[in-house]
């Protein structure tokens, strides 16, 4: 069944990119998780390498596309090699930072973070998510009270990558305290201010290689300048920009699953028990075809919702199904491929065992599988 | 998020059905299902409406044109109404015996029967399945014996569709007692064949509307234009047209879930339980939230494999794929549907009942979901 | 794994069941399922047997023990042959209308209908639902408007098992409309009342040697004596008395899945395909494993429940987590079954082909799934 | 719904591991697992509290009770706290190894070993599992070659828990290479024996407070006082002890699950989210109701299960029942109530955390879930 999906263009990219990983990722994996972060002289490789802010114009030091089918090629050559951490800070940077910056960004923002960020010279981090405010954006409490022309941040955040060592954060902050879904506003932070201090880093069943701390703002003092986007508009902000994150993260959950049933496939090939391979049971035969069948079905899908992203037109409750559906699925063809490794599988030197826990927390960030199926069902029962 | 799979040739195509079958099909379908059989007036009336041998060259009186998207039109609209025996009829023409006829018929046996098939005057029937033959094609056991330049059939089939009153039946045989997988051969039998009887009508659970039934076969004399494409090889015969048959199962199945979700949209937006809409509800938010997704992700594929279908590059195991996924999806998304509508949903009167019944079938013929998982696992451990 | 449920008095009483069934049920069942009622003299008959009204003191007729397992074994023994018509017909006799008059009835009422009702010469019926009250006991909008003494009874009922032809039935209705959840009452309306018209018959899936009715009732005069148990305490003496109506349907439920399983076994061992037996499948062993295992787990349960029903101590929760548990289970397992049987498990002639439209209202009638889990759920989460 | 499982004394004792429990064990978890072993003092201190042993005749130093109600109870305990790796060693302990030494030991053998290990003060492994047989026994490649009346073992095991420093090995070798099935011994190694090394600790996904690691046999000198059991019965030995271990694992898969509930419980009744509790939406009230109810299903047949055991006819399809069948609800559950948690559920320092990775491997080790279908499915299809 063809498909005709990728184009030439891509596939030279997949090349590039995958002797990349091989080179600069693949051999320091597993210190990076022991280390809990990945060497940050990585960074600065991938963006030599025209890795990072592919849609980033090129005067800004970008790779000036705006075909998201080039970050599909990126995540699935991580995804190969279970480079989940990786991943996941490239991702925070391309499809979640810098779309803000581009979209919403001053001329003055974006001269002074987009060559930084493309180059991986800067770190970034994007924080939304509080103590007692998860997937509820409206339950946000920190608040950004304006004195004169420039205001005073106050509050804390929790689950935020890169929390620990970002150069520039994005943050959300109730600005006006009686402006009701209307009173949040975007703001960049800059490491270094006072005020602003890292909590400790948050001990994650997976994706060990990437720094997950608490803020904490204690009058942090803000220049007129920080203002991101429009006053006011954070919520918006943050809702037109949820489905490119959802969608970078459903295209990752797909490759991971396709990772882990290319690994499972070798391995059931190669090992025996009873006398024969394991391929051979037909219980692995049905196993592996129930996934095989299960993968290629929603890759139709999630190209066809890729292609959407590219023309402008995918709509949040489609990026939704393809986050809930392609997270969901990516752990239960993990936790299966697992499960064909015996005890293999739970071994870390495996990377099928490092997928597992890798993959648990897909589920959750960017909006829990029970939040998008909210929001899918009320749009389904609206008159 | 733009679905470009039908072009406005096909919507026009889908009014002229819709209108057709809201006024040929839907005020009788009860009825049908009563006297266990679809008027047979509705054939000559959907031949003259020209939704029959749409495949087939214009010459013979049919559609002529090879886009299976215009099939899949028709599956559509017959399966917004519950007309699951219907399709099942139509499908034995256009998916099932026509391709065989248009594929290996002589010129003389298209002339023969093309035209009555694509005008509805004629009732076909294909016979493979046994007794103790079902998937396992090499466990027929149904013989014809050469003699002199004409055969002689003997044995039986069964789960017939139209078995009963078919003018003229594709049979698969054993020619060559010795000739293993390559002693099979197809045969066009014609009704009223001295020795060629059909048995009882099966009391099915669902398709009511559609005769199923035994056929016997005792010394039935076959003439040489009998022998329908080579001599021997009837399995690669009948497996090279599986897929269509698959597809148009798989077609059918999704479509079917498709307008059980739809009812059931109306149903719980239109109907309360305790003080609000059941729609309100959390949980049926979330069924409907589930359903909606599980069929946006599937329908990518089914249009990728139609598609591939059309280009001539479905392969056997795509096929497959498409079969068993769909026909799963059909009876759990149906099976939710029924619940949703509470004891309603348990009422013939109510569509969403005979969907239940009608779809249990559709995981068993053409290739049950055990066998799609088989080889499709067979081509996944392959060395 | 020794199992002490059944003691030696169950087996006698379960040798002289099997062969009550064996004679007076199974040549019969799919005349009546065609008839769409169980020969009336079949009633008679059970009463004479012993089987009807067990727990009904002897001097009424009935079997004067409140031993619940002896219905259990009436409910296996009818499962075992697939008839289930019959089975929710003497359910509603023994689980569901004598408790109510054994627990509410005064001495009069008591007098007048259990010999009747035990002897198999009166049949009775109750009657909850409307069309616009399911699960939702507090929607109910029959009214009983007191005049002086007695009550005129309007409204309407619906999904009546009996219902076109109870001799006597209980009627729960609204009899103070400013009383809120307490302003409900029971009545007992006897057959022939003028102003009692019952609609036509319901077409079910399945059942369908049962006659379920709508009901009209347009001005009943009912009698002081027509009320049964305390005014205005309608909705508790339903409440009490679910978690019985609970457990026939759990037990008949997992009774039902054993039975599909043992056809299923007798058939896999017996049919071959690509020239072994079905049984040798690793799937279909597996398959096998799953259903035997997910009934032996929950067999344990349910007996546990029963022995706390016979014992007073089943609490409603318990009840339900029972209800819905094995009637989920029933439906899984039915289905699974009916797919080993191929093509044969959709002829009505096999038995698993009928059990599967008999369990798909398990789930509805009784109290949804979603009912259930609802109030278990409530349970769970007060403080 | 009463149950009536445990008894005074089973409480007596439990309020004693649950002080022992809370003082010994819960303080420490999370250092145990970055040291990845549980402190060595722990094992005198469980012995000295009367805790490991407890079928080992008082004379030995053990509990003298054939009750495994008292090891369900310890179980509990260490569920509750979520110390699946303390379970894991005192099970290898009472559950594994002195089974083996109670029904097989020589009274010098016995005189040896059973003080140490109730006491605490040896350290046991069980030496089965080999690279290249995991379930497959007859798999095993260690040999252990007769040399006069002592033996040569040479070979390797991997997975060994307690590997790395067991004072006594439980090993199984091929004594008999001619022998097939009868072939295989079994022989008690000692920490020390020249040409017995053990390999890397493994890196394990979970557990990670208990050492695992490879183990290799170079020509190690066996007296002939190390056999253990009958010559050439020790797969039957092995086949005849794993009902014990299985249920072992069943009664704490059972109840890690049930710990994981009330962790679930208590916090989804204390976050709240949109507005209300998150124990308020009816999503998560569906979502416990299964759990609950699932749980008290299963909980029904493992106490029967464990009384079968105590009275000695459990069987080894009933074992295997309750193994895979707990093992997988444990993780359905503990996945179930980690997504409940939100993101504090992918934080190490909640205990769900660590129960979804400690759970994973409870579906392989002990026999895979494959392996147990297929030691049921087999015995069901059998003539």
């Amino acid at each position: 069944m063809r498909r005709a999906f990728y184009e030439e263009d891509h596939e030279v990219f997949r090349y590039a990119v995958r002797e990349f990983v091989a080179r600069e990722v693949v051999p320091h994996q597993l210190g990076w998780e022991d280390a809990g972060r990945v060497d940050p002289a990585l960074w600065p490789a991938a963006g030599r390498q025209g890795l990072l802010g592919l849609a980033v114009p090129e005067r800004y030091g970008g790779g000036g596309t705006g075909d998201y089918r080039f970050r599909c090629v990126f995540m699935e050559e991580l995804a190969r090699v279970g480079a989940a951490s990786v991943n996941s800070q490239v991702s925070l940077v391309d499809d979640l930072v810098l779309p803000y910056l581009l979209d919403l960004g001053t001329g003055e923002q974006r001269e002074r973070w987009l060559p930084g960020l493309c180059g991986g010279a800067l770190t970034p981090a994007l924080a939304i998510t509080e103590p007692g405010a998860g997937s509820d954006l409206r339950g946000i409490a920190t608040t950004a009270r304006r004195d004169g022309d420039h205001w005073l941040l106050n509050g804390g955040k929790t689950f935020i990558t890169n929390g620990g060592h970002a150069d520039v954060l994005v943050v959300v902050a109730r600005a006006d305290p009686e402006g009701g879904g209307r009173g949040f506003s975007l703001f960049l932070v800059e490491r270094g201010s006072p005020g602003f201090t890292a909590g400790r880093d948050l001990d994650k069943l997976g994706q060990r290689g990437e720094n997950v701390a608490e803020l904490f703002f204690d009058d942090v003092w803000l220049p007129a300048g920080a203002l991101l986007g429009t006053e006011g508009e954070g919520l918006r902000h943050l809702r037109e920009h949820l489905p490119t994150e959802r969608m970078s993260i459903a295209v990752y959950a797909l490759a991971a699953a396709e990772a882990a049933l290319g690994w499972t496939l070798d391995y059931v090939r190669q090992r025996g028990a009873f006398g024969q391979r394991i391929a051979d049971f037909q219980n692995t035969r049905f196993e592996l075809a129930e996934m095989r069948t299960e993968l290629d079905v929603t890759r139709s899908f999630v190209h066809d919702a890729v292609l959407a992203l590219n023309a402008g037109d995918l709509s949040a409750t489609d990026a939704a199904k393809a986050k809930w559906w392609t997270t969901e699925l990516q752990q239960r063809v993990v936790s299966r491929c697992l499960q064909l490794h015996g005890g293999y599988g739970y071994m870390r030197e495996y990377p099928i065992a490092r997928a597992f826990v890798d993959a648990r927390v897909q589920t959750i960030y960017g909006g829990t599988t029970e939040i998008m199926k909210d929001l899918i069902g009320r749009d389904l029962v609206r008159e």
